[in-house]
């Protein structure tokens, strides 16, 4: 748990003690809000909203009618998901054309569990970036380090939460999303597997490898946001095998794998702090080899580059310039690829899918770090790590997209902070469709690390 | 049953009765296929080979320790399956690049079992083409008048049976080449549910739509040959989870959808005999209409263009010319779609799915004619039927792809001859994975209708 923050399960203790009223709450996060503008963290924030909403809550908890653990609790949203009393912009002036009078499932569950729907978070453009720098409202900055990014591109949901204006926000994952910026900001992030989580609502980045999920302040504040993220939805089939959230205890000994190898580098600083916090947790770990990571990461990009095209092919013809340079150079590459690409691609993905389930033995999850570095400043370009030289976006997506091309569930939890004082993320992989073990095993695994929170 | 072909079931209670060697069925069988040379049902047929096969059988059976019901008996393989005694060459010049001394798994299972691998059949090239006119070594004609085509690609394997030279054979089925060529023939054939049949060692078409299946003289004989059919094999991974066949018997009421629509016409005759037929079985039927067919075939051929060029790249660069002009021509089409389209196709396929499985109430199994008319002369370009117009090659495919593109598990009947002495066939469609029941709700159906056999 971040010492610094306080965390969803504080906020639900105290609304139900009655040692503060959601009014108060909301309007500390919104002074904290002003206070960290610099951030560039919101989108859109309208405080009379927010505050009619706590009014709510706290006239329902009065009559003894709290609606759930997280009634009168602010949670932010990324301005990605459908929101009722928002637009939704996508960060793009090439405005979504979906209708924007709709709350995503998640959003509604949240709000009919009473949660206050607290403005919506900065993000990469159409979610397509992993650095929250191509944002048509500007970068996000890094809480711990203004001059450092927060990571894309859920960064505004990771700054807001690391900087303590809220205790958990929703984010979403396509190749690390959730994930990176929550190992940037130091927080905690959590990708569900896939199909486990509805979608319905979220605007698209490509639908084979969104993930929508939390990014909060402790594992158990994850664990009381998944009621409201995992299960089946009519309005998405990905869900139609989905249960509902059941948290379990971790009660056997833990295997993990701590995966390397060629186009899995990390800095030495990295790998140092990741098996000595692997040391602390008490888990049976082996090291392993993966092998083939670059044309793996190849596939992943063919397939978001082609369904991205896919799903924008409709708004580029109407409003090809609302998209930036950069963003439409990727979907017109997108719509360059052929079908015998994109099939190559499926293949691969189907064949790490394959490796990672039966080749590694009886594991219970997968280690890597979460990056492989500590969050870049602003004005870095490239990076060196681990005998390599890679761009910044590349760089960020280096071992997270493998979650994505899986559809395995994913935590990244913070272990510790780097010379320089930036956070350092762990990534633990589950099995596909165990979400509540993979959480139950990040629990059990945090209890003995020396943690810099 | 049909009368007038010798079943395996007959086959095998003789040989266990001892009242036929396995030696004289297959000498019977290779004198009925040299005095059926005209139907150009084998592309090789070693009749060495086979009596030894044959003897083995004998000699096993002389000591008691015949090793399956299905011991001794000649069963007959469609080219594109590898075997270890044969060469395989998918009635194509562009020889495959495949190893050639291997067993397809479903070979292996059936040669372990004791069955006499009875030469391969003739078939399209490559598989791809539905008329059986497209091979190599010239076209199949139909056993019920040589002037008629036995519709393809497993024309040959669907010959040799409806003439009685084998009582069961070996087929693949991408768009419907186990039924299109059992119904145009009046034999049984059974596409199993994709993912329910290992495709090792089966040459491929088109991987997420292909499933290997047999084509026999009656159900009760497909009920003999689906053990070593279906199952894990794990040199395929679609079969994961695919549990071993296991016979279950109908008892329920069964409720079949008789499916309409635009893009579902067929002949008067055709129709008529479907519901007299229908009629006849006693089960509960309902008409129900079909939308956006026309679509769905459209998503079918994106998937079958896209996923053979991707197969025969590597096969077009060092072969070009082996291909005949027709499917070179196909192939190369394949090689020019857009990863964008391939994905719209792949979303309609999903669409397809959902909307059979969850929009037409709790069916039981769906019924189509598997052919619009009875099977064309060699020399018809074009078939008028229904009010359409329609090439001889898309009029055969006319309803049997939806059985890909879903994956559902699908089985052909002969039910009646036309006027024209052709036989009709019904095709049943049953609910992914079970294939147990569609089998059962098969055989139920067919205890009450007045054959044309």
């Amino acid at each position: 748990m971040l010492k610094e923050v306080e965390s969803l399960t504080e906020q639900s203790s105290s609304l139900d003690s009655g040692r503060i009223s959601s009014v108060a709450l909301v309007k500390k996060a919104l002074a904290k809000a002003k206070e960290n503008a610099h951030l560039n963290a919101f989108v859109s924030l309208d405080g009379e909203n927010i505050l009619s909403q706590a009014k709510a809550s706290d006239s329902r908890r009065k009559l003894g009618q709290a609606l759930s653990p997280v009634d009168g609790i602010p949670i932010a949203i990324k301005d990605n998901y459908l929101t009722k009393d928002y637009p939704t912009t996508a960060c793009s002036n090439a405005a979504p054309l979906e209708p924007s009078n709709i709350d995503a499932t998640i959003v509604k569950n949240l709000r009919n569990a009473g949660a206050i729907i607290f403005g919506k978070t900065n993000m990469d453009e159409w979610a397509f970036s992993p650095t929250n720098i191509n944002s048509n409202i500007g970068a996000t900055r890094n809480p711990h380090n203004p001059e450092h990014i927060t990571c894309g591109s859920s960064g505004g949901s990771a700054a807001a939460v690391a900087a303590g204006i809220v205790s958990a926000a929703m984010g979403s994952d396509t190749g690390g999303s959730i994930r990176m910026p929550s190992a940037a900001c130091g927080i905690y992030g959590f990708k569900p597997s896939y199909g486990r989580a509805s979608r319905h609502g979220v605007l698209p980045l490509s639908w084979s490898l969104d993930a929508p999920g939390p990014l909060a302040s402790s594992l158990d504040d994850i664990a009381m946001l998944l009621p409201y993220i995992l299960g089946r939805d009519d309005k998405d089939v990905s869900t139609f095998r989905s249960r509902p959230f059941k948290k379990n205890a971790c009660t056997k000994q833990i295997n993990a794998v701590y995966l390397t190898g060629e186009r899995l580098e990390r800095s030495e600083e990295v790998d140092n702090v990741l098996r000595t916090k692997l040391n602390e947790s008490l888990v049976s770990v082996v090291d392993a080899e993966l092998s083939h990571v670059k044309n793996y990461y190849a596939a992943w990009e063919a397939i978001i580059f082609s369904e991205a095209a896919s799903y924008h092919q409709k708004l580029l013809q109407v409003n090809a310039e609302g998209f930036s340079h950069r963003l439409r150079a990727k979907l017109e590459a997108g719509l360059q690829l052929t079908a015998v690409e994109l099939l190559h691609a499926q293949k691969l993905r189907s064949r790490l899918m394959h490796t990672l389930m039966h080749d590694y033995g009886d594991w219970d999850v997968l280690v890597l770090p979460t990056l492989p570095v500590p969050a870049p400043k602003h004005s870095d370009e490239w990076l060196e790590f681990g005998g390599r030289k890679v761009n910044v976006p590349e760089s960020m997506l280096w071992f997270c997209f493998l979650g994505n091309l899986t559809g395995f569930p994913c935590v990244t939890i913070p272990v510790a902070k780097s010379e320089s004082g930036m956070p350092i993320g762990m990534m633990l992989m589950g099995r596909p469709g165990k979400d509540e073990t993979l959480l139950s095993i990040a629990m059990e695994l945090e209890k003995n690390i020396q943690g810099a929170n």
